[in-house]
């Protein structure tokens, strides 16, 4: 038996596209494949949020469905999609369901049944969960199911039950689990680590589909894989790219056509992928076509604007420099080599002269001279609404360049640097950002982040002889501060004890200050751009807290 | 038999501050009542969101729980508290739980177990489901518990098992629901229908229990009630405010003492009571002392002023007029008038020289000229900036005061108009705004909201002439069409067909139109400040919807 695995970046919404997609995998592969296996909530794309509840959301996708049936018809492949399916019992109306559909019928339907509820995850606001094992013997292969979630009842989240339970006992020739797994810092690994347990405790080969390409903030890796009845992986699809491979099961024996092996990618590679991916689907699914972002000569707007280029191309990139007197000689030079480098046009545009009016009226209205913080913020936001000016004259989408360190303690200026209507590095720490960006300069030498902006001590040139250190530690120090406080609990052991380790002669009156400092900055997140989701835990739907609250000390 | 009901405002995890209120409340009523009962997460405060996963805070709750534990320990009153729980099993770690406490021990414990998971809900993020029915024989009478949901599960959202059966057929005397139920329209009187058949279900009289408050964007009414057995309403205890009021049951009658009857609000009186309560519990629970707001002569800005004046007295307020050459010779003027009335330092701050150089900047830096939505946009982001000064220059919250019409369908500026850290209005309609205005207007006739400001046209004031009616139908049109594309699922028969006939003869591409201006704003939206929460569905954690998406047509 042939079976084909199929990845696709489909997008929430859109049956018209995603439909198109998958008709033209099916016909393509229906000449090979017996079975051709497409990814969870695949007409829909994952996940659709509220969209789930609008009257024709479901609907339309249903007349989708029936063509897929349709087209079918005359095939001798079958095809296992991911989609919504009405529930019939008491509880929330649908399912998140897969169906095995042949000769134009659907022969069997599973309903998922564990539903993540937590970090980004919100299942159970839409689904109800499946209550029977998904077993179905498909020609001379006895095959279990699992959507996504079902496979981790025995990780982190405790469930009541576990449906691999179901499947271990039930001599299984296969298990197929769809899924729509988003990516993070060491998901890939942790990933084939734990359906290959799967597969052992089962004692069955399993196929792990899974779909790839960003919707919003969550990016999806692809990386679907096989692993053989003793839990050893036997290829992968390609990382963070549309991919389709197949498999042939004969006699139990399984030969692999399209597979690629599986390279753990650095973390640093993975930052690379994954912003540029979220940022190339964001546009594209947007439907913008340029993007703008101001260039300081500061390592975070660097790499916002290369890998800007690398996405969409120079000719679509705009950079504006926006000076003031507080800007150090090199940083317009620094802006300068920077563009030249990637071949992106650079508008400079001084606020100097504009800053000067403004503390101008401000003395003339409230009759005193702007705080140091007023007289900061200024010019932060002019920059901001010249970028805007920029995108409301033309359609491009700005980019904001605040980095996870800098939003995480609230240095950062709200409608100022936050301007924007989407960041590449919010996720990144800024001990991470130059990680990305050594990466950067070794797989693109040719267009290198110059050295300059690398080595200068971090400032927002906001104030004479500003440097980020006035106000933070050094972010050697910063940076494990925050992870622990932000996503230790979802660290490894050892992960946790490393970073432990960096903070471990620091005193608990500035861990504490530190902490202050991430509570109190809720409100300036809260109005944040999307950001694109790289670690275990990313500021927005993955970390929801109160604002007007008190924080229990740390 | 004496009971107590206490119905207080909490703050999300400042536990000093709300064991301080609860003791209290036990010491003074521990002569009078036999049993007190304090409302759902009533030490926490509801609902902390994600801060119920941090290290410290159940394990900082359990001290105070201890601490209110060795304070009944000599007195004869009990209380009932609600707590957040270990869970001993497996799933989710915690149970949204109450306890009966008596001279110093929990004698009984109940564990929620309708976890609500829709519009601003999201428990099952934190809590396992409890398992076991709630009953109690507490001296001579037997109660049922219920926490908030486990009372709804016959109502929109299904669940499979339904708490209140369990106690329909259990012969209590008494039911007590304790409970974190948000205000919004038509909730009171929902709320109490609803708990009236659940006590002529069980034959047993209920007590209803409430916080009372506003956490962020969510206002609780507190509007805690008695009903009797046949579910004829007793009495209420005030509406958004706290109070404490007496039953005693003797040989099955209840005698009521400190009670109000039931008036149900006007939907203009609601409006006023939640966004009242709203902005003075965000001042105070944030540690603001003022706030700071643009008064464009519009009826918008108008009634926040108005607001914020009745929420924390005109010494806290200040107004910024910020003219441009588009501002109407009468706007000013209507400013200063309505500042007058409130006795509202009105600080002029003129945006022409700087609108003038912008223009100027714009040509020199981009070779063309600014389009009419750029330049639009200019004015409103200069706006946001200078209040964004004097906030930064004095600590003063700056509010915001789009409606709901303009958020929903982007007519809007982000980063201009949208600027502020609070909204007050985001959740009414304009045609809502009106209506509360009035009703303003009638119970302070000596701060009027002055008529010249009432009856103008309705404008931005940012290019020539302009209306909002030159961009989007007339109020009375969009409004409905908007309330029936946001929350139409939500709205009773009676109310839809309302909106509906409203409508009924406008073009399907005109409504469609609207839809789309919606779907597109979704950006914007996603940027906003907190809006005080006043219908069945706002914007916020109440309507999660993906950015990069197609949206299916309606």
């Amino acid at each position: 038996m042939q079976i084909a695995i199929v990845q696709l970046n489909y997008k929430i919404g859109d049956f018209d596209n995603n439909y198109a997609k998958i008709e033209t995998q099916i016909k393509k592969l229906s000449q090979k494949a017996d079975l051709i296996i497409f990814s969870e909530l695949c007409l829909s794309g994952y996940y659709p949020m509220d969209l789930i509840d609008q009257p024709s959301f479901v609907e339309t996708q249903n007349t989708y469905l029936k063509k897929i049936e349709q087209l079918t018809d005359d095939l001798k492949t079958s095809v296992v999609i991911g989609f919504i399916d009405k529930n019939q019992e008491k509880g929330k109306p649908f399912h998140n369901s897969l169906c095995l559909i042949s000769h134009g019928k659907r022969l069997f339907t599973y309903h998922k049944r564990l539903l993540p509820v937590y970090n980004i995850f919100d299942e159970a606001r839409h689904f109800a969960p499946g209550k029977l094992p998904g077993i179905y013997q498909f020609q001379n292969i006895k095959i279990g199911f699992l959507i996504c979630e079902d496979g981790w009842a025995g990780a982190d989240y405790l469930y009541e039950g576990d449906p691999v339970d179901d499947l271990s006992n039930s001599n299984l020739d296969l298990i197929v689990s769809i899924n729509g797994s988003p990516s993070n810092i060491g998901k890939q690994t942790e990933r084939i680590h734990h359906f290959s347990n799967i597969a052992k405790r089962c004692h069955a080969s399993l196929i792990f589909c899974n779909q790839v390409g960003a919707n919003d903030d969550i990016v999806f890796d692809g990386t679907s894989f096989v692993v053989d009845k003793e839990g050893l992986l036997q290829g992968c699809l390609a990382q963070f790219k549309e991919d389709t491979a197949l498999i042939s099961i004969q006699q139990k024996k399984m030969v692999l056509t399209g597979f690629n092996s599986y390279i753990k990618p650095s973390d640093a590679e993975l930052f690379y992928q994954q912003t540029l991916l979220g940022l190339q689907d964001y546009i594209q699914k947007c439907g913008f076509k340029k993007v703008v972002l101001g260039v300081s000569g500061g390592i975070d707007s660097a790499i916002t604007l290369a890998l800007a280029v690398k996405a969409i191309g120079h000719e679509n990139v705009l950079a504006l420099a926006m000076p003031s007197r507080y800007s150090s000689a090199s940083s317009l030079q620094d802006a300068k080599a920077l563009c030249d480098i990637f071949n992106v046009a650079l508008t400079p545009v001084s606020i100097e002269e504009e800053f000067t009016l403004c503390l101008a009226q401000f003395e003339k209205a409230f009759h005193e001279k702007p705080l140091p913080l007023t007289e900061q913020n200024i010019q932060a936001r002019l920059r901001g609404r010249i970028l805007m000016e920029y995108s409301n004259q033309t359609g491009a989408l700005v980019l904001s360049t605040g980095n996870k360190s800098e939003l995480s303690v609230g240095y950062t200026t709200l409608y100022g640097d936050m301007t924007g209507g989407f960041n590449l590095i919010g996720d990144l720490y800024k001990t991470q950002v130059y990680e990305l960006v050594r990466y950067f300069n070794q797989i693109h030498p040719n267009t290198p982040i110059p050295a300059a902006i690398i080595h200068k001590i971090p400032s927002a040139e906001l104030a004479p002889n500003q440097k980020d250190s006035d106000t933070l530690p050094e972010y050697e120090i910063l940076d494990p501060i925050l992870k622990i406080y932000i996503e230790g609990d979802l660290l490894t052991h050892e992960e946790y004890q490393q970073y432990k380790k960096l903070i471990a002669n620091l005193s608990p009156q500035l861990i504490q200050r530190i902490h202050k400092m991430v509570d109190s900055a809720e409100f300036k997140r809260r109005q944040s751009a999307p950001i694109v989701r790289v670690q275990r835990r990313a500021f927005g739907y993955g970390r929801q807290l109160p604002i007007a609250a008190t924080y229990p000390k740390n």
